[in-house]
């Protein structure tokens, strides 16, 4: 059972939670600079990440706290927290152990709209089949 | 007045908008990595975004099309537009004249979170006064 924990004051004043009270976050490698995945945070979900130094999202679609990497063993370390201008959206330095996207690929962004088709950029470094399967 | 576009197929079938009919997209400058800002697009700005090559956002507390630097100037060019695993976010790789931030920053992403407090980074490129301000 993980504490309760809260966004010191000094953070939250300057943060605009949308109506669900989530905040859009973007992972981006530290050292590469890669764009790695979108997803979202609620207080909750950002204070547990600046405790523990592991990101942490809230799923939408489960309805939970999301820690990165909980089925796939692939976390993010935090690095750095950074705002926007108004407070309504986190970029995250994170340094990301494998993959971070569910089809084994190291970006979620691995899809590119050229000359009016998608073109898949990339091969998975690790099956999904391995990320998500029984041990 | 401009035309009304619509989105290819074989890209509209990969989007899923949100319950507003809109997307997180995340504008990237396509040399540096360097990450710009985030914004919304629904289908029509995307459109416009991709049959003009000017990124388009639609703004969200001005309930209409955005030509990112209609008012500053600072535009953003397209150079490729790619779609997350799941197409409910975009990554926009772009290349932006001068400041991307109205804070007149090349970055939105300008404030850190270190050692318990916020930390700015960088100063302004142009004074927010002079982008926005009387001709």
């Amino acid at each position: 059972m993980t504490e309760q924990r809260e966004l010191p004051p000094a953070l939250r004043q300057e943060l605009r939670f949308n109506d669900q009270g989530l905040l859009p976050a973007i992972a981006v490698q530290h050292d590469t600079g890669e764009v790695l995945m979108q997803a979202w945070m609620n207080a909750e979900s950002l204070a547990e990440t600046l405790a523990s130094g592991r990101v942490c999202y809230w799923s939408r679609s489960r309805g939970r706290l999301w820690r990165k990497g909980e089925s796939s063993g692939q976390t993010q370390r935090l690095v750095e927290l950074r705002l926007d201008c108004d407070g309504d959206c986190l970029l995250l330095l994170v340094d990301q152990t494998g993959p971070a996207c569910h089809t084994g690929r190291r970006s979620c962004f691995y899809r590119a709209w050229r000359d009016g088709g998608l073109v898949t950029l990339g091969e998975p470094l690790i099956d999904p089949e391995r990320l998500y399967g029984d041990p």
